[in-house]
C-alpha cells in the first residue's frame, strides 16, 4: 500500500471550517452536494469543526431548509437509511440565508454569522466559498466578498467554481483575471467532476507504478489514441444551458482535455498538484493548432436526428423543448489532434464525444504498432494481425484490458484477437465527496489550474470560430441511438484507422 | 486467421508413407503412438495413403496386435467410442512383425513387407521409421536399415527418435554422429513431445504477433525470468531409468533449455523451421558457462524425502522401489544462469524442476523492472509497489496472466497488484498426434536439431561433474509435498527476489 503523496497522512484530516454554498437552493446541491456532505459526516471524513452556511434566493427559513436538505439526503445519498444522529449533528450546522446576490446586505448577514459560527462550531475564521451559481454571477459574487470584507480576516478563504469557466480563451482570462485580483491562484478551485471520479488516480498508477507501460508510451511503440466519451442521454431538460454551449464546450473543452493531459503528459518529478499541473498545462501547451484551413479536415460535428434508443422513438435535437428549430449546436463532435512534443511526435490523438450515442461510456484506447509485417502479416494472409490495444475504462465499470493476439488452439496455426480484462470493481465514493474533501484540505491536485483551463481554450477557438463562420448551414446529422454521423467514421477509415466499439 | 508458415496451405496434407514403430509393443506405442494415429485418422488428416509396420520382440501376431492396438485405443484415444469405419481402414494397413533388432532377417522381412505394402497401400516408397525403444538400440537399429538397404530407394525416409539423445555431450555427439552417417540431419526428427503441446507455437505469437512485447522484451525492462517446470508425482515405476537420469537430464537439459530458447531467441527472419532453429541454438551458444568453482553458488539440487501429497503421506525417493537406498539421484534442480547476449546481458535466468512438489504446473514469468522509486515508492512506503509479471503458463490451464499495479478503489491512494488473465481454452490435439503429423508432412518446426541437444550438454556437462565430484554425500531433502529445498528459495532471497507461488 502505497500513499500518492510524499509525506501523505493515512487519514488525511481535513480543517476546521465553515463552508459556504452560494445557489444552495439549486440542483446541484440538492443532488450532489449536501449528499456529499452527509456521505462524508457518515464516515467521520469531514472536519471535526464544521459549518455549512446555505445562500440563495429561494424562500427557505434555516429550519425548513434542514428539512428540505434531509429529504435530499434521504434520496440521494449513498448512505441510506438516513442516520439521524449523524443527521442531526451536521444539520445543526447548518444556516440558510436568503438573499440577493447583488446586495450587500446579503453578504453583511454572512459576515456576522460566519463570525459567530466561528465562536458556536469552531472553525476558526476558515471559509470555504462554493459558487454553485449561473456562470453570470462567478465575477459578481467574488466581488461583493470582497467588498464587505468576506475575503480577508484570520483563517483560510477558498472558492470553488464549477464549470464553464468561460466560454473562450477571452472570457476564460477575463474571469481568471478576475478571480486573481481577489484570491492568490492557490485558493482558486476549479472544478471538474469528472476528475474526482477515480480516473486520475487510476491513470497515474497505471502509468507510473507499472515498470511495463512508461518504456512504451510514446511515439516508437504507440500508433495512435483514441478518448471517447459517448452518452446515450439526449439535451433532457438543459436546453437552454445546452443551445449555448455544444458539445465542445459542455465536454471536451475541459473533461476530455484533462483527460487527454493524464494520459500524454511526461512523468513528473513528483506528485504533488503543482508539479502533475505542469505537466498537464505542458501537454495543452505542446497542442498543435488546428489553423482555419484544417478544420474541416481535423474536427467533425454533428447533430442528433430522430432515432430509437432502447427500441424506442426518440426526437432529434432540432424537436428538443426549448431547441430552436434551426439550431446549429453540435451535439457531436470529434477532432484529430497531434501533440507536438517528442514523445507524440506524429502521434494522432481522436476525441469523440456526443450524446444520443449507440452505447454509454467513457474509455482511453492506446493502440499500439502492430507487430512488422514479416512473421504473421504476410501479404497473402487472409486478416492481418490485429494491434493490441490498452482500454482504459473510465466509466461505467472501471477497469483495463489489453487486447493481444494468441493462437487458437487447434492443429493449425491460427491467430485471433483475445482480451484480457480488470476491473476494479469495488465501490468508489461519489466524485463530490472526494472533491469537496480536498478543497477542505486543500489539495488542488485534482482541480484546473487557470493556465490549464486557458490553454485549452486557446486550442479550441479557432475551430469554435471557424464553425461560427459556417454560418446556419445545417449540421451533419445522425440518427439517435448510432455512433455519429458518416464523417466520423471517415475520419479515421481515411487514415486507415477504426473507431473501437465501446 | 494467420497461417504460422509462409506459403502454408490451410490444410495441411501429409505425404503417402508408411510408418515403422520399432518397439511396437512398449507402452509409448501402446498409450500414446497408435492412440494418436487412430485420432489423426479419425479426424482425416492422416495421408490418404498410409500403412504401419510395428517391429518387436513380443509375441504378437498382425491379428493379434490388432486386436491389442484397438483395445489400447479404446482406453486411450480422445476420440471415444472408436468408430469402426474408421478402425477397420486403418487396421487394415497395420501389419507386426515379430524380431529381434540385431538379426538381418527382421530387417529383410520388413524390406520385402514395405515393398508389398507400396504395391497394396500405395505409400509411393516413403518410410517413416520410429525408434520408439530403449536408447541402447538408438544406433543398431539405422545400422541395421543401412546394412539391410532399407535407407535408399524411392521416396524419402526419416527417423524419430525420443529423448534422452545421449546422456552428456559425447554421447549426444557420438549418436548424432552415427545417426547422420545415415541419414542427412533434415531426415532425424529428435522428438520432445513438450514441444508438441501449444507452447512453442504460442510462445512465437505472444513474442512475435503482439507489437507490445517485443520491445520490451530486452534487458532494459527485464528484470529476471523464471522458468518452473513442477511435477507432484514421484519416481513411481521409473526408478530403473530415474536413476540414471535425474531432474537435469530427464527436464532440464531438454523441455526446459527449449522452454528458455524460445522466450530468449531473437526475432528469426522468417518462420520456417530451420530459421526458428538457428535462433534457438545461438540462445544456447550464448549460455554463460558455469564453471566448476561457480556450481555451488548458481546451481541447487535436492531429493524429495517423506511428506505428504493430498494429505496421504507418500515415500522419501531413497524409500521407492529400485531406488537405492543411498541414491544421489536429483529429483529437484534449480540452476540460475546468465545468456550473454546484448538483449540478455545481466538478466539471471532462473530454471527449476522438481518431483513431489507442491502444485503441478508449467510456466514461464517474465519479472520487469520495477518502476523507479520516485514517485510510488517513496522510502517511506509501507509497501514498495511490485513489479509487473506477465506469466505464460504452459500447463496445466494454458493462458497468458499480467500482474500489474492498480489503484485500490477508496478515498486514499492505496495500490496493489492485481491479475489480467486470459485462458486459451479450446481443446488442444495430444502433442504425438501434431508431432507425428508433422513428421509426416516433413515441418521439423517443433524437433530438435543436433546442435541443439549438443549445445545443452554442452552446457550442463560441467555442472553434472561438479555434482559428481561431490561424490556419494547426500543431497538437500525436501519434504514431498513442499517447494524443494530451503537452498532454492536462498538462490533468490540472495539476490531479493523470491520465487513466483503456481
Amino acid at each position: 500500500m502505497n500513499p500518492l503523496r510524499e509525506g501523505l497522512q493515512r487519514q488525511r484530516v481535513p480543517e476546521p471550517c465553515a463552508m459556504v454554498i452560494f445557489g444552495a437552493s439549486g440542483d446541484l446541491a440538492h443532488r450532489k452536494l449536501i449528499p456529499a456532505i452527509y456521505s462524508l459526516a457518515h464516515e467521520g471524513s469531514l472536519p471535526p469543526y464544521f459549518a455549512l452556511v446555505a445562500v440563495a434566493v429561494s424562500d427557505f427559513t434555516t429550519e425548513s431548509f434542514r428539512e428540505d436538505m434531509k429529504k435530499a439526503v434521504q434520496e440521494f445519498s449513498r448512505h441510506r437509511p438516513v442516520n439521524e444522529a449523524v443527521w442531526n449533528n451536521l444539520a445543526a450546522g447548518i444556516h440558510y440565508i436568503k438573499g440577493d446576490f447583488k446586495e450587500d446586505s446579503t453578504f453583511q448577514q454572512l459576515g456576522v454569522l460566519l463570525k459567530k459560527i466561528d465562536v458556536e462550531r469552531g472553525t476558526k475564521g476558515n471559509r470555504l466559498f462554493y459558487l454553485s451559481t449561473n456562470p453570470s454571477l462567478f465575477e459578481i459574487i467574488p466581488a461583493q466578498l470582497k467588498a464587505n470584507g468576506l475575503t480577508s480576516g484570520v483563517g483560510w478563504r477558498r472558492i470553488v467554481i464549477e464549470k464553464p469557466f468561460g466560454r473562450d480563451l477571452a472570457t476564460a482570462q477575463k474571469l481568471n483575471a478576475h478571480l486573481q485580483a481577489i484570491f492568490g491562484e492557490s485558493e482558486i478551485y476549479r472544478i471538474d467532476h469528472y476528475l474526482g471520479k477515480e480516473t486520475v488516480q487510476n491513470i497515474l498508477v497505471l502509468r507510473f507504478a507499472n515498470g511495463l507501460f512508461e518504456p512504451i508510451w510514446r511515439n516508437q511503440f504507440i500508433d495512435h489514441v483514441q478518448i471517447t466519451v459517448a452518452e446515450t442521454l439526449g439535451v433532457g431538460s438543459r436546453a437552454g444551458y445546452y443551445e449555448e454551449a455544444g458539445a465542445v464546450r459542455d465536454m471536451m473543452q475541459n473533461h476530455m482535455m484533462q483527460l487527454l493531459a493524464l494520459i500524454a503528459m511526461e512523468t513528473p518529478i513528483s506528485l504533488k498538484a503543482e508539479q502533475i499541473r505542469n505537466e498537464k498545462v505542458k501537454v495543452l501547451q505542446a497542442l498543435r493548432p488546428i489553423l482555419a484551413k484544417d478544420v474541416k479536415s481535423s474536427t467533425v460535428r454533428g447533430q442528433y436526428s430522430r432515432g430509437y434508443m432502447d427500441g424506442a422513438p426518440v426526437k432529434g435535437y432540432r424537436e428538443e423543448t426549448n431547441v430552436s428549430p434551426k439550431s446549429v449546436t453540435e451535439t457531436f463532435s470529434c477532432v484529430k489532434l497531434f501533440i507536438d512534443s517528442w514523445r507524440w511526435s506524429g502521434v494522432p490523438f481522436y476525441l469523440r464525444h456526443g450524446k444520443r450515442l449507440a452505447k454509454k461510456g467513457t474509455e482511453i484506447s492506446i493502440f499500439f504498432k502492430r507487430s512488422p509485417d514479416i512473421l504473421f502479416n504476410a501479404a497473402d494472409s487472409e486478416t492481418p494481425v490485429d494491434q493490441n490495444v490498452l482500454t482504459i475504462r473510465v466509466q461505467p465499470d472501471e477497469g483495463v484490458s489489453l487486447r493481444m493476439e494468441a493462437k487458437v488452439p487447434e492443429q493449425q496455426l491460427q491467430i485471433q484477437s483475445v482480451k484480457m480484462d480488470f476491473r476494479f470493481g469495488g465501490s468508489s465514493p461519489e466524485a463530490y465527496e472526494r472533491l469537496l474533501l480536498d478543497t477542505m484540505i486543500g489539495d488542488a491536485t485534482l482541480f484546473i489550474r487557470h493556465d490549464e483551463a486557458e490553454q485549452s481554450w486557446a486550442f479550441f477557438d479557432p475551430i469554435l470560430a471557424a464553425w461560427r463562420e459556417d454560418g446556419g448551414r445545417p449540421l451533419p446529422q445522425y440518427a439517435a441511438g448510432t455512433w455519429g454521423p458518416k464523417e466520423a467514421e471517415q475520419l479515421l477509415t481515411n487514415e486507415a484507422r477504426k473507431w473501437r466499439r465501446l
